[in-house]
């Protein structure tokens, strides 16, 4: 029995691509005398199809996709996701399941039975969970058919679900376990997931395939990573992060259990790699080619810049370097380094004169306020309306440069510095943004060594720095960190030893600012709590604020 | 048994702000002689309180507040709802309850089993359903207890859940039913509510208390509206909407079924009495006190300007008039008029020099390329950033004035119009904006006549006209009608007799603008489905565009 992981690309809701995608990848396992192929978990529609689920219309294109997959799957077995619609009029109309096809027809259902409903996961919205499980045998082989969470719930001290689908299946003496699989990447997610899977094959003594979507869908990345295990918990093989790969093992040399191919990444190395991804994909499915944004001269714009241009190409990303006259002289130099040490076009345009035309047409209004942070925040919104004029006028999308700790603690302009169609670092803090750029730099200088040095600042009045109203990033982030991806309360930080009027300050920062995040644009997501769709918060809230 | 019902205002995470409106509902039950008194849902943290609930933090806070109630329930018993935590490790680590409280202690705790995860609701996502029910005698009076959802899966062809729990509870003969309630409001809500209560009175022959919230969460708001029901569905009190009402009832009185007061609205005074709600709550809740809206001289800024006035007080908005070169001349007049019928201050700013100068300083890169969309959202992008400075300088909150026909078909400039803390009429299509005007004017001229009457226009280039780019409004509502609200997709608006191209290019124009949707403000929501978080799509999607 010859089994191929194909771990694919797939795109949210184009049915003709992810068709030929896959028809492809049988044309391949065939070559290869495979037996049976397997595809992610949605495959048809591409994962998550989110409220695309609740038109007919679209569960209708699935079903079509199915019936071709039917009439395509001839002397070659596959196993690929798709919803179902549930016939019983009791509970949600939706399955979310993993079909085996062959002979022309399918042959075998199986429903997913743990539902994943937290952080990014809304799957309780669409579907119903399974409530009977069974097994299949196809040429002599018993196959135990899971998909994606239903695997997750065992070796875990606080089980988030009340079932586990495996111990229903296993009764049934299975020869193998197949998880098909769309799951998120975040910096922790290929270990988490290796542990997983061995715990699954060693608790029930049998070789486990578990195939990963790779490629991303606006702010989620899908890392690859697919797995062969054997019975006894080695890992066979590890396919490719951030890459395709179509794979084929023998069932009998699975069962024997030697290791050929393992991934061996650093944290640094996978945000890296999942970024120029994330941003290659987000561009490549809207079918837009080229990046605008603008360049301080700080280390977020470099490293933004430098990823786009991996992800793009060096002819695809133009820099917008604007100057007003609180800018430090060497904020345009560093700039332009960046851009020369990146080979990419850039402009500058300063901003004083439209700065100018603005307080003078508020003069009238505004008589003599003091400046205050209205004028840091027109900067800031002149720079944005040139960055969009850049992106109309030429086709290009901007890249948002803000930072996860800014974010945080609401230091940035909406209309200004927050605008863009993606934020590319909205997921790292500042400390991972220099290692970022010392990552970036091993093999030379890309990002100016001045940009890297100088003390941050937004440049929005004389001589301001960061470190004016926020504590050192090294302080921050610890204490953002703990709150945001550790749900650790006020208590929790001052009993680790942190100042407890700086916790009360920093956790009222981020609590009084979730409405400037709720218009930030989509965010790369690369740790395991990232703001936007999986981390919802109530914008009048009134706790810690 | 006199049952008291508080229908009072809560503030999600505001504990000491919920216990006080909670205990003065107390004392003035005690007042009436009461022996309980029934509160709201999750009403010690207030509904939805979204990610908070994942913070121990949070739920301690959560049992204090309970406790607090314990001794303060003297000579009284009181129904409160609070989540709980979930000592059994299988499973979710909360509960959504309702507590049975008096004698200074919880007496009795019964657990939600229908956990709503659709639209705007995500409850799987913290909350782990009941699987045991029980009733509870108190002075003889044997109580049912639901929660919200509990109550919500009878009466319907196609039931999302596959258990009813008062099907169980009515197993011990109980003598009332309880259902303590955070439902939020949409304009056939209340309609809905009355069947599904009177259903649920009838199907168990029991008369039936419902306690609902009144107020607002940013986007979503409560309008009320409690119930009391007798044995044969009469309805015995409707409680009003969109204001507290604390009320008392016998509960043999209730038996014999008189009825003795109901509301009576239009869904256009609901939704305007909803939207004024709406506005108050936001800035009451984060302690705000005024607005500032750009007026246009059109109707959308106009109806806008109208409800913030009636929500906050004339003397608490502030429009800003900011013409162009391509502004009518009625515009400034028109918008200078609703100014002067609301008896709110205004100013005018001309954009022109600022927008010359922009063109001046994008020259060198834009040479002599022609006219386009760019220089029309420079222009939009310049009256954002004047209405933030404005914003920032005085402390309003900007009002966004898109309506939801614009906002469905990517009208709109992203940190230009579609700037502001909160969208009022986001959820109100174009052709229900009349509606509103003719109701704001029933009583005289609010709204100017020729705001009313002159072709809708975003007045961005020469000449231009909505009708220009869009079918009649009156065609397009109903198309985005039946495929946002409705979920029709193209087979079935095409059966309706739309044309096909048509109907391709308006839902191509709602899906390929997703991306501008996800950084509009929150939106008011009074449909059954709103953009924003009821309303989850793909950003990189491929379906249908």
């Amino acid at each position: 029995m010859k089994i191929s992981i194909a771990q694919i690309n797939y795109h949210i809701g184009n049915f003709e691509g992810n068709l030929n995608n896959m028809k492809r990848a049988i044309d391949e396992a065939k070559s290869q005398n495979c037996d049976l192929v397997c595809f992610g978990e949605l495959a048809v529609c591409g994962y998550p199809p989110r409220d695309f689920l609740e038109f007919d219309d679209f569960i209708r294109l699935c079903t079509e996709s199915i019936n071709a997959l039917c009439a395509y799957a001839q002397d070659i077995a596959i196993i690929v996701g798709s919803p179902t619609v549930n016939v019983d009029p009791l509970g949600k109309n939706l399955f979310n399941s993993a079909y085996f096809i062959y002979d022309g027809a399918v042959q075998f259902v199986q429903h997913k039975t743990l539902l994943p409903n937290y952080d990014i996961f809304d799957e309780y919205r669409y579907f119903e969970p399974a409530k009977s499980w069974d097994t299949h045998v196809y040429k002599g082989v018993r196959f135990a058919l899971t998909i994606c969470e239903d695997i997750w719930d065992v070796h875990t001290d606080d089980p988030m679900y009340t079932t586990i689908p495996l111990d229903h299946m296993a009764k049934q003496n299975p020869d193998v376990i197949i998880n098909i699989s769309a799951s998120p990447f975040s910096y922790i997610q290929a270990e988490k997931r290796k542990v997983v899977v061995k715990a699954n094959a060693l608790r029930y003594n049998l070789p486990l395939f578990y195939v990963n979507h790779f490629g991303a869908q606006t702010e989620l990345i899908f890392d690859g990573g697919s797995l062969v295990v054997s019975p006894t918990g080695k890992i066979v093989h590890e396919a490719n992060y951030f890459e395709e790969e179509i794979f084929t093992y023998d069932l009998k040399d699975v069962q024997n259990g030697y290791v050929e191919k393992v991934q061996s990444y650093s944290k640094v190395q996978l945000i890296h790699d999942a970024l120029v991804l994330g941003i290659k994909e987000y561009f490549g499915k809207l079918t837009l080619k080229s990046a605008v944004l603008g360049l301080s001269g700080g280390i977020d714009s470099a490293i933004t810049a430098t990823l786009a241009q991996r992800a793009l190409g060096d002819r695809n990303v133009r820099g917008l370097l604007m100057p007003s006259q609180y800018s430090s002289g060497h904020s345009v130099d560093d700039a332009r380094q960046l851009a020369e040490n990146l080979n990419i076009a850039y402009d500058i345009i300063p901003i004083q004169p439209i700065y100018d035309q603005f307080l003078s047409s508020l003069e009238p209004i505004f008589h003599d306020l003091p400046f205050n942070v209205t004028e840091e925040n027109i900067q800031a919104r002149i720079r944005g309306t040139l960055n969009m004029a850049i992106s109309n006028k030429f086709g290009n999308i901007l890249l948002n440069t803000s930072n996860k700790s800014e974010l945080a603690v609401g230091y940035g302009t909406l209309y200004g510095d927050l605008a863009g169609g993606l934020a590319v670092l909205g997921d790292v803090y500042k400390t991972e943004i220099y290692e970022l750029a010392e990552y970036i730099n091993k093999d030379g200088e890309v990002i100016p060594i001045n940009t890297i040095r100088k003390p941050p600042s937004a440049e929005l009045r004389p001589g301001q720095k960061d470190s004016d109203s926020l504590p050192d990033y090294s302080v921050l982030d610890v204490i953002l960190f703990q709150y945001i991806e550790k749900l650790q309360g006020p208590q929790d930080l001052i009993e680790m030893g942190f100042d407890p009027a700086l916790v009360a300050r920093i956790l009222k920062l981020v609590n009084t600012n979730e409405f400037k995040r709720y218009q930030t644009p989509p965010i790369l997501r690369v740790s395991p709590k990232a703001f936007g769709m999986g981390r919802r918060m109530p914008i009048v809230g009134k706790y810690l604020s």
